[in-house]
């Protein structure tokens, strides 16, 4: 009997998509407006699930108030209010699409869950742009 | 071909966290301000979703207005402008926590439903937080 | 050159709607089941908006954190898993309809504000049924 | 490491569920209000989901441009602002349920995506009722 | 002490801007593809905002099952899944543009309306367009 | 008879608040991160209300599609995918607070609007936070 919960948390950043490998010309032509050299930002939404066995006894899966300070510590704190490119070790080397900052904010996060817990995260870049992983 | 309907409902019902079993001391520790004693409450927001085969001839998979219907008589009826704990006989033993309240619909919907059809129930506690299950 | 600057809250509560002077046939017929002896809840979302003069040197009206902050502690800490008609002082004798508890928040905001802002408070009992009041 | 973009769109359409196999009465008996003579209208919500592998050098599953700009071809420019009983090919002859308008939609777009992305659609016909179709 | 109550309700219509002075080249010159001869339609949404002064017993401005009951007697009754042009007899001379409509909608409430109360509407035709109406 | 018309817009940009004439220590004070030398960023919504007398005959205060237009070119080209700081002249001198924004926003549109037609700009910086703009 397993079920999934949810909780909602966001965090607002600057970025600029950009790959060091390829030429100023290259970069502008396939990123558009999204490689505007002194960036731009988002108010970035992430629903992040968990999902497992409920507790008998207590009736819940995980604790939300436990989940959100995950959330706050290992997402917020790193990502809100911050240059991801400039400020965020994890985007030094690694472009920082919609894409791979969901398998980045996943990655942070399974470290902190238990095992038997399953684990998805949904990115949204903006209300009509967004990305799901779940490490499969 | 299998499609999924969804259905959107809602009903305002006060509540509690408290597991019997344990002390009030335990209760607040572990429940924080949701064991307040005189209860709070929440707004909750249910997606109920149905999935099959798409009807040929109608291009229904169900009637929404009949969907509809089911959930009013089950989940709103039983629930809306309740207090969980004390109004509601499926919580009369079971801590009305999002999960169980989660499985407590499915379980009434599921009954009222064709064996062919699939169920799954989103319920969202607050905008922020939510369950999902669908029986497995 | 008046600008007015809102920001949003939310607190989740339990209710009852019940005056005090009427008998229990009266306050059955005119409430309905919003009078349910056991009380029920909501999330209440409020948006609170202060408006007068933006300061030249730091571009602000207000700071939103300190308005933030004084919403938290007026409104916030007061009401957020409570019980209205119980568990708050300000509601012992007075019906906590949607209408008052908008006076009663503008009253708590007003009293921390500078005299040369004005305010104006939303609250939303659902998102389908809301009121507004600025102390005119 | 798959992963999942969404892009949301949008149309405004009129149309009329009516079986044409069915005589009047029965369509009105069955369909009730939808089935008026002279059509109603919706604004459709749509969100489009393309899965798959994570280009490691752009970051990109998908660039959301391109992919919007599909949308907007195949779907878009098909039903916004129109009737789509009259005006649409694809509903001459199928009832636009909100169930035919997602596999529809699904059609026209798996035409125009790569073999190795999956596609899914929900379609929302209001913001109570929607529905999800994958192709399976 | 004034406060305002608002109501949010909805209905699905057809409908096509058209002015019977104009020939077609102008009507479509002028609305685009607001003027396609078989119509499209939306979902609208409606705000209804009263305001007065609270009942110092009740707590209450307008019980607002009345106002939703009036609400759904002279406007959902009235458009619900309708065609705005051919069904309604407001808008048999009258071309049904979302100002248009909401100037109808505030006659229809104002008519059922206690004098003492202020009335306004908010008339959405999109999420991204809308109109507001207060009669003066 | 006056009616409101309003119409949503959106635009994503980077911007860092920094009053010029402070030094580092009291800018970080003051502002906290929202000072972030290396910026952050936001996903601006924009809601422009324009108000006077509907046209008899074309049943429109002003046309949307024009009043989009405007919007395009005067905001979200200026300000879409731009740090506001670094690549919009109108911030060069002027902290771009969301109060500040607003002013400027409210300006560009001004310009561009007959005399006779009242403009009000609501400029969300984020969804809990929003500010609005008369001229007044």
């Amino acid at each position: 009997m397993e079920i999934a919960v949810s909780r909602k948390a966001h965090f607002n950043a600057a970025h600029r998509l950009h790959v060091k490998e390829w030429d100023d010309e290259k970069n502008k032509a396939f990123f558009g407006n999204c490689n505007n050299l002194n960036y731009h930002g988002h108010n970035y939404d992430l629903i992040v699930t968990v999902s497992g066995e409920i507790d008998p006894v207590s009736g819940f899966l995980i604790d939300m108030k436990v989940l959100g300070a995950i959330i706050h510590e290992e997402i917020e704190n790193r990502f809100d209010h911050k240059n991801l490119n400039m400020d965020c070790e994890a985007f030094k080397e690694l472009n920082p699409t919609a894409e791979n900052i969901a398998v980045v904010i996943w990655n942070f996060l399974r470290n902190r869950l238990e095992k038997h817990l399953k684990l998805k995260v949904i990115l949204y870049e903006t209300e009509r742009n967004f990305v799901e992983y779940n490490g499969n």
